[in-house]
């Protein structure tokens, strides 16, 4: 549930989430819940009062970070189809990620999304958060480029004085488990390409960025499958 | 490409293939292709002669066990949804798993696929295999408890003399990165709750089965999400 508003000692329920707390859930005064403001806090409450539109929560306890990595993971991604795009999110969510950066690349065979299609994806975020049980939404991205995606990424490093450590998917790469044995206690960037991979001077970008490539093994994976596997290793070694 | 048949020097393959090859690669005699025959056997072929339901390749070179792990990765998932249940094919195949045993538990929520169902499953399988560039098909195997999938597993060991690692993700395990940083060089046999999670009496049985507990992060992911990052850890040790 996502408050609308968090005081001190309560909180308001927004109209949706009202809704389905008094309809899907039956709750009544007195009734359990628990809320998410989608950046880090979560909510252990029970219902003070029910408004059809504003079911309003006594907080009973505060938690901090509940769900989430000690370290934040973003991921950029070559744009693949929606299918795939939808796949990443889903699956990447519930993993921990906190950003994701979708760029167009030379050989993604698609444009970034619409409004519509964008509103689909944060619609399957929201839901895979809650589901997961994690508290802060991770960001969703769109570049039109390679470049534009590394501008916005930054300089190596996930806060002042962090180094950031970057790993990029590439079959031509070291073994992930040495490579990721050596990842300090830093904020992890991850690269994955689209369909097709990465063009040569996209790679130079990317190594020119400080991403050290590794490889997730013998087998050809789709953008899809290297992005789940690629976070899946990296949140095993947080 | 699987071949209908494989003699020392040449192939034969059947009227599907052979059809695609004709009419979506455009193949004329001389074309080179590639066929596997799902047992590990990889071929670098030349178009012999082009029949509409049997072209013939002369096989230039051989190989074994192309895109295969070192050892055998099985892994038993508790019975989910139907959807679910294709993702963990979908993106465990490419990932290297060697058999897959779904197993219909306390809190599954449905019965073994029908026959349908079990095709639709196997080409789901096996177009991962060629997309993925793997040469050995996976098991898909359905049981009817959690008993009969473990009866299937046979004794720990993926071979004679291999003792075999065991790895169950539970939220109370301990960290995946210390418990898989000790994998010998062996078979592993990986296991997911179905959504709902493993009973306790399932989970007896996993453990005295010589399953080790480990945790997979602080959120509560989905079987589909759970087996795939159990997967990308376990590969990326191998």
């Amino acid at each position: 549930m996502d408050p609308e508003s968090v005081a001190p000692d309560h909180l308001t329920l927004g109209p949706e989430e009202s809704h389905h707390l008094i309809h899907v859930h039956r709750a009544l005064a007195g009734t359990p819940f628990q809320a998410i403001d989608g950046e880090g806090g979560f909510f252990e409450c029970v219902v003070q009062s029910v408004e059809p539109r504003a079911v309003r929560g006594r907080i009973v306890e505060r938690r901090a970070e509940v769900g989430e990595l000690a370290r934040p993971i973003r991921i950029l991604v070559g744009m693949p189809d929606w299918g795939a795009l939808e796949q990443v999110v889903a699956h990447g969510v519930p993993l921990g990620v906190s950003a994701f950066d979708f760029a167009l690349c030379e050989r993604s065979g698609r444009g970034a999304p619409g409004a519509e299609r964008a509103e689909r994806l944060t619609r399957i975020a929201r839901a895979a958060l809650k589901q997961s049980r994690r508290s802060r939404m991770p960001t969703l991205g769109f570049a039109g480029s390679l470049r534009e995606a590394l501008a916005a990424l930054g300089e190596p490093g996930g806060g002042p004085g962090e180094p950031g450590v970057r790993f990029l998917a590439d079959p031509d790469g070291g073994s992930a488990a040495s490579s990721l044995a050596r990842i300090p206690q830093s904020a992890i960037a991850l690269a994955v390409g689209p369909p097709g991979g990465f063009t040569l001077e996209e790679r130079h970008l990317l190594l020119d960025s400080q991403f050290t490539r590794i490889s997730l093994g013998p087998s050809r994976l789709t953008t899809e499958t290297a992005a789940l596997a690629l976070i899946s290793i990296a949140r095993n070694r947080l």
